[in-house]
């Protein structure tokens, strides 16, 4: 690691649970000695990256991070940071991608991106995804805060003979969504349409929205189905990744089953 | 300059006219050359806070960027990073020190603090303040959007005999402020009280609100002014640091003018 990367890792020990740190704790942290810590943090305040409290002396993050992130915004929106991993993703499955954002209880569709691989394929042109119908909204049920399942309970209309109409059907599709991090549904919307999906994150750490792959029902084979349980993975990482987020543990740990990659037979099966 | 602040000070490069830059074009600006343009940005990327454009290979803010902004919000909340610059006004005026900020076309009060140095002191306890009879008010009209001017206009209530009334009063005080860099009102909203502001920045690039002293103005000479000018420009500066903004090239060239000191005859008059 290089000094510079060395001196602007030191960012990285700030968290909500320690927004403020003080020099002895900075070495202890960074494992340096305070001659080296002291120039890095002096080195990092010369640009406003961090700054002192004036009141106690321990460092934390400076106002110029506030103009970054105004500039990254700026340069790549939110939809931008999702364009690329769509694409990949429509690519690799062959099917229609699409992510979704939360705001407040609601879901909102932001970007579709459709595969040309075959002729027959997934429109999705609704604006506000119901949480207990649709792949997205599990995902949201599953990973966002308790006030979901509430949102998702109080509005749980028959849309196909599959919909999940009772508490106990959405709570078995939800466990299953957070035992694997990849949430189902099976024509819970609209008939012949199977739909997975993945959470995704931004900056604030709280569930941000979903990124998902409708397939034709038909097509859907085991195989298909690890292939776009895999390229979720990959598109949810990027898009956390392009929003400022991080996927949390427990997530990571559910993804690392759905990315082992099946056994031959079962891959035939 | 060190290593790591001349690397971590390529990040002062980019701006909403600049918002990706090349490897090459990097190094002009930098006056580096190309292999340690490379290590450094390299090393910026390492932490997320620069990335590449996966189409054109130039370099853009990366998404650590929205991370760190996010935390310095939960450290330093707005209102947090007005409370040491607001005592420091209150205590080297004598005055009531007060913050505002522009939310559309309103301009709403979001902290004050008051002196103790005299028995008399002016009390702000409006929530709104009016654009037109205020001296945060025409702050708001001389350095923000041209809207604000209409809306100022929209609403010239007479509150004293002082209150600017018409728009060619409103436009001599908006021209006075925008000579000085600080706006004046005498009595305009309340008889007695003598109010000074200066313009506040975020890091939005736009204004975000206005910094005021009121005094109580039978105390006001010319001496007093002067201390409250040079405070109100202290205070405005370290607010717009703080709120990871910058001063407008313009207005500090007007403060350039309110920071000479007086000649002494001046003082004594």
């Amino acid at each position: 690691m290089s000094v510079v990367e060395k001196a602007i890792g030191l960012l990285n020990h700030f968290s909500t649970a320690r927004p403020e740190i003080g020099l002895s704790e900075f070495c202890r942290l960074a494992r340096r000695d305070k001659a080296t810590t002291y120039r890095h943090l002096t080195a990092l305040e010369a640009v406003g990256l961090v700054e002192q409290n004036p009141t106690t002396r321990a460092y934390r993050i400076g106002p110029a991070a506030l103009r970054l992130a105004e500039l990254r915004e700026a340069t790549v929106p939110r939809r931008d940071g999702v364009l690329q991993p769509l694409a990949t993703l429509a690519d690799r499955t062959g099917e229609s991608a699409h992510v979704s954002v939360l705001s407040g209880s609601s879901l909102h569709s932001l970007a579709v991106h459709e595969s040309t691989r075959h002729s027959t394929r997934v429109v999705i042109d609704v604006a506000i995804l119901p949480l207990h119908a649709t792949a997205s909204g599990i995902s949201a049920v599953a990973f966002g805060a308790p006030e979901l399942r509430d949102a998702a309970l109080a509005n749980m209309n028959r849309f196909t003979d599959f919909t999940p109409t009772t508490p106990e059907a959405l709570d078995a599709a939800v466990a299953e969504a957070r035992r694997t991090g990849i949430s189902t549904s099976d024509s819970g919307f609209e008939a012949g349409v199977h739909g997975m999906a993945a959470p995704i994150y931004d900056q604030s750490g709280a569930l941000a929205g979903a990124v998902a792959v409708a397939s034709v029902a038909t097509r859907m084979t085991a195989e298909q189905e690890f292939t776009n349980r895999t390229a979720l993975v990959e598109a949810a990482r990027q898009i956390t990744r392009n929003w400022g987020g991080t996927v949390p543990a427990v997530v990571e740990a559910a993804w690392a089953d759905t990315l082992t990659p099946m056994p031959r037979e079962d891959a035939a099966r």
